[in-house]
């Protein structure tokens, strides 16, 4: 730790935005996406800067970078450390700002803004210790994780003495799991079957993408023409074979008797789960969704806005995957606190990523290591490598430990001009 | 009708605040607020102007005005009739812009911005016919009404058959529920019980709303000290008598195991309802509660953004009463939704009025003629009256049938200037 006190002493918001290949990015509901990062920038005197990211897809992330500039203000004159001694009672206070809360509550734009801002006191607070962020989460003591989080209005679940009941059980074989910061963990390709690709892109992707090495892939469905679903599906299984995953993504086209009727069919490729078929908030649909298409599995999580949600869906037994986004959530820290949850009930957390897995490759260790996650398994988006200063390193399919201090969110745009 | 095309030639936001008495408006997790609409306007060659409004609290407005300029001007060029004769796919396309529905969806700021958008396609389209919105709404056919939703994800509780069921088994007693018109509705006063009026200011508030004739009274609960929620409920109670009513409001301030205790003790006032006791998003947590409550009834919805989660809180059995806001949902068109719902499983619609009522004061009226909605009750809330050009009539504590074309939305500021 250094001896010398960071003190946040500016803040700003930057409105990044890139272009995609044609087609890229594209699914049943979201057309012609651009990729849109919400930037909130902690700078301190010493020259070290917290860089935090969410995604929005282009129009509306100017209005996410103002509300980063309207809530983040208020972290202005914080020691890092300090400021992360007790970083859930921050969080809480900032969600809960007495005007902007009527916007949400712990939702929507408003939230999108305090994930970014939460994100970027994490990397900050990586850089200023010198650490990766992965390794600064694991050496903090049981106690230390519990006060990053906010747990309040999950009473009924789980509770601060539940959090360190799972981290204190899980320490003892931490050991024999810290083998994966060697051995890496697999990814798996979304950009292979995106919904505006045609067959031979498809198959081109595909091919490519396990020439490279990965054994896992996502497809876009939701099709106004199911048929082109089931075309697709089985193209994709034909060219991976049976021992590859599959996974499918309806990104919130179908309605409850669509998606019924849509899985049931889809079935026939055998998918590892069967993402987002529905509408993100409707709890009751997914958990009869759930239970006519057993056991095809559920995963979503990346339009759930908040642990409140999230404690909801894993209550109701409505889905399988906990896709929880620290880009989507309150940042790093409500990601850990539905990352515990989901451990207590003993789903797997297998993030989404709008931040092309920069920061959730140091979240799947810390849940795996520290909370004893078995499932460890990340999307991984390649179309925005070039503009990170430390890209994640994907290599034959499998992410490779990040060894940089902070948490791989830094643009290159940003840090060239110093 | 009028014989000319109506169409909209200009679509502007404007940002409207308007300072509070001090302690007027505040509750337990919302000090200090300034009341505020992001005002969507939309404006005709031939002079009229459609005017839509939805709440804020302050900071955070002008965040809503900026949605409404990127959303609305999709609509100029369209002709009002043709536009409402369809509105549910407008609404529909509206609420799933492409790139916007990221920062939702159908939740936070954007949809905060559709409703105002959709408020004033009502108001302008009244103003075109000449007639109050309630005489526009219930001069519709059944078909028109449904031609005006987007009931879409909501097949597991209501389809568009089930609306037109609804609407036509009611036309044959419509017109002894018509005879409100005439007797206006009892209104119920918030101003009296703000959370920051000392004792002394809620006596003086209480006798002054019962000697202009209020028989209903809110109260805002949710003290740190839960003496104070007893002593300030308790004097409301002695104040009124047994024979009026008196609802309590939490705003959200308690966490499950708070509120069941809350509850419990404040059922010695025999509070009407008790609103908002928990989060807004936890359906599971509300369903537990009105079960260690009962028969203590549970009203909520001014936090609930759309139909897909109002639809979870009536399956889930978690909420006795539903306060849908027209400046919540996606305006009218999805407020008409969430009371057909409402209808259908036998819940009563009472709205809360983040539109001070004067929108509201038409829906209840078209919810209980045209839906049959047996209880017929308004909020009131008076601290904005001289801001509205046709502020709601509420004589002896009873809203008075409004007789001006248009919804009652229009603010005086906005007028002055033509």
């Amino acid at each position: 730790m250094p001896k010398e006190a960071v003190v946040i002493g500016a803040v700003r918001s930057f409105d990044a935005r890139y272009q995609l290949p044609i087609g890229a990015g594209s699914d049943a509901v979201h057309a012609n996406p651009e990729y849109c990062f919400a930037v909130a920038l902690l700078k301190t005197k010493a020259g070290l800067t917290g860089c935090g990211i969410v995604l929005t897809l282009g129009a509306g992330n100017r209005i996410v970078c103002e509300l980063i500039d309207l809530l983040a203000p208020a972290l202005v004159g914080r020691e890092i450390e300090e400021l992360m001694a007790s970083f859930g009672e921050v969080s809480h206070r900032l969600a809960d700002h007495p005007h902007l809360r009527w916007l949400g509550p712990h939702k929507g734009a408003v939230h999108l803004a305090l994930a970014s801002i939460t994100n970027a006191c994490f990397d900050l607070w990586a850089k200023a210790r010198g650490l990766p962020l992965w390794r600064l989460l694991l050496d903090l003591t049981p106690e230390q994780v519990v006060r990053l989080l906010d747990v309040s209005y999950l009473d009924d679940m789980l509770v601060e003495a539940g959090c360190l009941d799972i981290l204190r059980q899980q320490q003892a074989s931490r050991s024999e799991r810290s083998l994966l910061l060697k051995s890496g963990y697999p990814g798996y390709d979304t950009s292979v079957g995106w919904f505006e690709y045609d067959d031979h892109r498809v198959r081109e992707g595909t091919l490519r993408a396990l020439d490279a090495g990965f054994r896992a892939f996502k497809l876009k469905v939701g099709s106004c023409d199911s048929q082109r679903d089931l075309r697709r599906a089985h193209l994709l299984r034909e060219l991976v074979g049976a021992d590859c995953l599959v996974m499918l993504d309806a990104n919130q086209q179908w309605t409850l008797p669509q998606a019924i009727e849509s899985c049931q069919a889809l079935r026939s490729i055998s998918p590892y789960w069967i993402e987002e078929p529905t509408h993100p908030d409707d709890v009751a649909g997914h958990r009869k969704l759930r239970e006519a298409i057993a056991p095809t599995r559920i995963a979503l999580g990346e339009h759930v806005p908040n642990r409140v949600m999230f404690k909801n869906f894993m209550e109701a037994g409505a889905l399988d995957f906990v896709q929880v986004d620290c880009t989507r959530v309150a940042g790093i820290s409500e990601f850990l606190t539905v990352s515990l949850m989901a451990r207590k009930v003993g789903l797997p957390a297998v993030p989404h990523v709008g931040d092309m897995g920069q920061i959730h490759q140091h979240l799947v260790l810390f849940n795996h290591i520290a909370l004893g996650h078995p499932v460890v398994f990340l999307e991984y988006i390649p179309h925005l490598r070039q503009h990170f200063v430390n890209p994640a390193r994907v290599e034959g399919g499998v992410y490779i430990t990040p060894q940089d201090p902070g948490g791989s969110s830094d643009l290159v745009e940003l840090s060239q001009g110093g």
